[in-house]
């Protein structure tokens, strides 16, 4: 199987991951925060530890900013309902995941949130003109793709953060697709807000996600529950990261990311986003050669991350992804990708595209296989 | 290591759990529900196959009703807050855990909800005409723990949703002490929503849990986000399970959660259950012939789940925990257990209470090591 779908969850992942899960497993299945015993001590560690890698990797000052989550979904989700009140405006770009949307469009039902989303260009980039123009009085908070996942277009989250900034209002970015394969300093950048994924280019196990907060933001939770301290309080404790954490922890699942987190840290961000980007104009220069095949987004040369995005005259996306899967073992992924808005952008709302997506284990052997699929493939829709 | 916190997470695993992790990892990394290919199709099949396990040990009848989370306050949290509007009024009891209390007591703030804790005696046992006689016209919701993190207890679920029934009110029950090693068959008993916790009894990794919701309910929400299809939808899709499992699923830890049902319904709920049950009477026994030493919770020869709650005069429930854990090996909890309302119930508000829980492996020779244990740490103590 030639993997091309690192975009939805990264795969294989660094040896060391598997291993940190199994010895959780195996040597400290207890819980964290529940109890002083050692093992339960060692867990209490083990999420630690994690936290001041995904720290370091993000320029936080200060590991216990960030709280775990299962998934970027949650992070948003607890970043947005916790955030946004009745009656705010909220900016976003025209090309938000589902992720993003769906909660400001049940905050416009339920709290009577307004919501304005910031027009890209067809390649997924936004004016930065644009999203200043649109800011209200009421304006609370700008949520920003630091990449799109259908077109990998990277956005200027620095200058947008500049911008909120200058008008004291506060940046989400959704770091879904950069998060280990893209430069990211929280502080440096004028972040307020980070949510990520574990299972993505940080290499981690899928269960496993995070959010970070800027120290003089204060959320309101979206679960309430026990965190093993303060029992007696009957209002969810306002210390972090236990505020954001009810329940039990995903402890093999956080393990295994600080391992994918050192993979990170010891290949360096900015190599894995080179060889990723080198496989990008690799792909991109086969499939522009190709008969009826046309490629959405940044041209060849422009920023992007490792996704390459195209469709071909006379056929659907999900056909094309079928005989790629079917008659070459190799995995990308078609259909809508949870994102119409950037599907509107592109242009590709009614047909779809297919989206090949690199990770840092993929090769130029495996874009070629690509590419000469596809050559295969034209001829039965291309005439 | 002398493993007795099992009602915190259970540990050891059976062998099958950390392999069927390891073989995710290894061989199927995809996007559950995020693509069609062969790998993302098998991941979808990972998270059905423990679906339709765990509605075979919980006596559902459509694998889709059972939703998965990352805990069992996440579970909880989804049915509270999905469930109940403003001005509604809701019963509880008085040991529920603060993953119960803690969200309720929000709304209370937010949504104008009433709520009535339902006391128990100091044996975390509920009288049902105390329920019934508690019940409003605006009552829409009866939560109950199935047993007692504390203490124990098991509370006659079946008899409570009987009278929730004859009322019109929706029962959700807690099972976070009982999904594994307390017979449950939410159909037959009259359960309207169950939360469970993979990790516990169920023998599943940390990071999992889930809920069972009845298929004529419908809750609203708590994460948004996408589902993997419907993608053009701006609100959150009806279908099950999808409706309530909004981004990347944590497709390792559910694999494990499968085996380790694999594991509970092979040996049975019930052999489960009367082990565990014979160790806490032989533990008892053993305690309860030591000066100082005084069990709280049901009586000998009463039903419970593995739980052993002890304090002992002039020491705190810290002191002994700790020297257990260093001088002896074992690991039990000490403290205040998340919750503080039960601990009213018990009297042992003040000083906390020592508990020893057992999992399916453990052993006579195990609860022996902690009797002889008391034995010796009683003289520190008691003069």
């Amino acid at each position: 199987m030639i993997y091309l779908d690192n975009a939805a969850s990264s795969w294989p992942k660094p040896a060391g991951v598997t291993e940190a899960m199994v010895r959780v497993m195996n040597e400290c299945g207890a819980n964290p925060g529940r109890g002083s015993h050692q093992m339960a001590v060692q867990a209490s560690r083990i999420l630690f530890e994690t936290r001041r890698k995904a720290a370091r990797l993000f320029g936080v000052h200060n590991p216990n900013d960030i709280s775990f989550t299962l998934n970027t979904t949650m992070a948003l989700n607890i970043a947005i309902q916790g955030f946004v009140r009745e009656g705010d405006h909220v900016l976003c770009t025209g090309i938000e995941h589902n992720s993003v949307r769906r909660p400001l469009e049940m905050l416009k039902r339920n709290r009577r949130v307004q919501i304005t989303y910031v027009q890209t260009d067809s390649t997924g980039q936004i004016r930065l003109e644009d999203v200043e123009k649109v800011i209200q009085k009421n304006t609370t908070l700008i949520v920003c793709s630091h990449s799109s996942n259908l077109l990998g277009t990277i956005l200027p989250v620095d200058k947008i953060a500049a911008i909120a900034k200058k008008h004291g209002i506060r940046l989400l970015v959704d770091a879904a697709q950069t998060a280990g394969c893209c430069s990211i300093d929280v502080e440096g950048m004028g972040i307020d807000m980070l949510a990520f994924p574990g299972h993505k280019a940080l290499l981690g196990p899928q269960g496993t996600g995070g959010l970070y907060i800027h120290p003089d933001i204060e959320l309101n939770p979206l679960l309430y529950g026990g965190t093993g301290g303060d029992s007696e309080n009957i209002d969810q404790p306002h210390i972090r990261p236990d505020r954001l954490e009810a329940g039990t922890q995903n402890t093999p699942g956080i393990a295994g990311l600080g391992a994918g987190i050192d993979y990170v840290l010891q290949e360096t961000v900015d190599k894995i986003y080179e060889k990723e980007w080198m496989l990008t104009q690799f792909l991109m220069d086969g499939l522009q050669g190709i008969n009826g095949i046309q490629i959405i987004g940044p041209k060849m040369g422009e920023a992007k991350t490792g996704i390459v995005t195209f469709r071909m005259h006379g056929a659907s996306s999900s056909e094309i992804a079928f005989m790629l899967d079917r008659n070459y073992q190799i995995a990308v992924r078609s259909g809508f990708h949870c994102t119409p808005l950037a599907h509107e952008a592109a242009g590709t709302k009614d047909t779809g595209a297919v989206r090949a997506s690199f990770g840092c284990f993929n090769t130029k052997e495996d874009a070629q296989a690509l590419v000469d699929a596809m050559k295969e493939i034209r001829h039965h829709f291309v005439k």
